[in-house]
């Protein structure tokens, strides 16, 4: 289904890069005195093809979507959080929304699979400031401890509903992705795919998610450990994990992102759970890791090696661990920066000023 | 000269602290889930003695000054750089320009001892978007490695000359102020009033600069031990440091930096330069550290180990290592989110969200 890809390897062009490079290294400053900006800065003039590169209509979207595994009791608050969250989202009340109203990003906040009607009767006593976007595959997946979290029709379903999602924002003049999530129970069915697709301990993937203590992760880990255990022999494919271990809301975010940057979008990925769609995103297709800028590294005890294994630098630490995207958009004034530098900043020739030991 | 100054140790309020911990665990949101963004948001709402704090006419001072001890040949730059820079500022052309534009700080391009006459002359040929403010104590200081420099008249008028310009901005209504710097050769004498102040060996103190290569770094430490022993006896307060070993626009920066923090402001420190100035002003007025919030830690080898000592976290760690107050410029969005976050996030309450174990 995702034949209309075609992810260029940009971080190797021959001609950009070098163009890139002089026209960073020309600016008013000592060579490489920007750090981290100089390098986004090239990463998204090669992703836009251009030594000009400029940011349109920033996106942001949160899926929601739940996780039938919240049954084996592995997150200290209730299910029906996922769908109190969503009404807040819509009301404006989220972090999500303080953050993405000040960077400027239009936040698109995606039913995924979350386990309710979100009918009329839930509308009442609210006011709501954003419309939901109606895609649910299913009220939430199977626990994964026994059964697979979804059919293979439904991961495709999620995916193509993700990647639509990225085409028509793309055809309204977005390209820059935010991507962030909501959902009980999700940081076990990420830390099952990071698990499972990196070939590491599931204690160095799991960790306290919204807030367990030290016998909620040991019991997280062994509920892991289980289902693992039990699709065994099944899990042969990225798509193949994300069936089994994943969640709604993680596979639209992989169908969106390989959208994304199938179009030479600039991703921006948020923390734990976003990272490990992009891990699925990057296993399903080698080329897609060098359109994405990791936003930050999250406190989720996982996500520092999940980023290390993506060979990724983040560009914010602040110890969020919250979601929703918040990193990625807190960054985005960073990535912003860079492009901005890169085409305002005067030359050492424009500006008159000498260079080093001249 | 700072009989003005009334800081209070905000951080041990024991009435605001409880209120404004409860305010922010009640966010919809993971105990402690934004981290650094909750700290900031703790920080400047003690600041401000508010549970509601307001962040006004964000403001950025960049001041400009020149060092004899360049006469020892410790910059890969020639000194003319440093007023070809600020004419780069005052056209618009360098990073902080194009930064604070983006992050809507006003930014105020100030002399406080260039070498070079800003006159009718150099303003040929030039378009200027911002004024300068004309400040110059002297044509840059003198050599340190055998005489002070700069007299404690000079320095006293330096530091009253920061105060008064912050007094200016805090009547127009700023609270918040970010310091910047350009001067070649002041990482020199910022890893040298670092050595004494911090008591830490001078190859912890001093690194390239703006650039420069293994046997620089070592001329360099050379120098500024050299210059040490030579004032050795006479360094025996904060502002005596500053005056033997520091730059016009430190000690304006010092000044500046007092004068916010007595005003209850926020001040936001940039990198190494900035630091240096925030360690002297902490070492003049031991209340003085709560007003900081330390912008990012750079690149330059020392500012880690001073950051440390000041037992400062940094908001950012992206390898900048340009001074200008650009790092304290691209961490402000964040610094605003914090503020946002605390006012306008919703709280399990108002929102009807089950909180943990509901």
């Amino acid at each position: 289904m995702f034949n209309m890809l075609d992810l260029s390897k940009v971080l190797s062009d021959t001609v950009l890069y070098p163009a890139l490079l002089q026209k960073i290294n020309q600016k008013t400053k000592p060579l490489g005195a920007l750090g981290r900006v100089e390098e986004i800065a090239l990463q998204i003039g090669l992703i836009q093809n251009t030594l000009s590169p400029v940011l349109h209509r920033p996106i942001i979207f949160v899926f929601a979507g739940d996780h039938g595994v919240t049954q084996a009791g592995i997150s200290p608050y209730p299910q029906v959080v996922t769908q109190q969250m969503v009404l807040n989202f819509l009301q404006g009340g989220a972090a999500i929304n303080v953050f993405a109203k000040q960077m400027g990003f239009e936040l698109c906040v995606v039913d995924a699979g979350v386990n309710a009607d979100f009918d009329e009767s839930l509308w009442l006593n609210h006011e709501f400031i954003h419309e939901l976007i109606h895609e649910k595959v299913a009220k939430g997946t199977q626990n994964f401890l026994d059964k697979p979290a979804m059919t293979d029709v439904q991961c495709k379903e999620a995916l193509g509903r993700g990647a639509d999602l990225v085409q028509q924002a793309l055809a309204a003049g977005s390209n820059v992705f935010a991507f962030g999530e909501m959902g009980i129970g999700n940081t076990t069915s990420a830390a099952a795919i990071m698990h499972v697709l990196c070939n590491l301990p599931v204690s160095e993937c799991a960790g306290r998610g919204a807030g367990l203590d030290d016998a909620g992760v040991q019991h997280k880990i062994a509920v892991i450990e289980q289902a693992v255990a039990h699709h065994q022999g099944r899990l042969n494919s990225a798509e193949a994990v994300l069936a089994h271990l994943g969640g709604f809301e993680i596979a639209m975010m992989v169908g969106a992102m390989l959208a994304a940057a199938s179009a030479r979008a600039v991703v921006l990925v948020d923390g734990f759970i976003s990272s490990a769609a992009a891990l699925v995103a990057a296993k399903m297709h080698a080329d897609f890791l060098p359109y994405c800028i990791f936003s930050h590294c999250s406190n989720e005890s996982g996500h520092r090696k999940l980023l290390a294994y993506l060979n990724a630098k983040p560009v914010l630490d602040l110890g969020l661990r919250l979601g929703e995207g918040t990193g990625a958009v807190l960054a985005y004034p960073i990535i912003q920066a860079a492009v901005n530098f890169l085409n305002e900043m005067a030359s050492f020739e424009s500006a008159h000023v000498s260079e080093k030991g001249a």
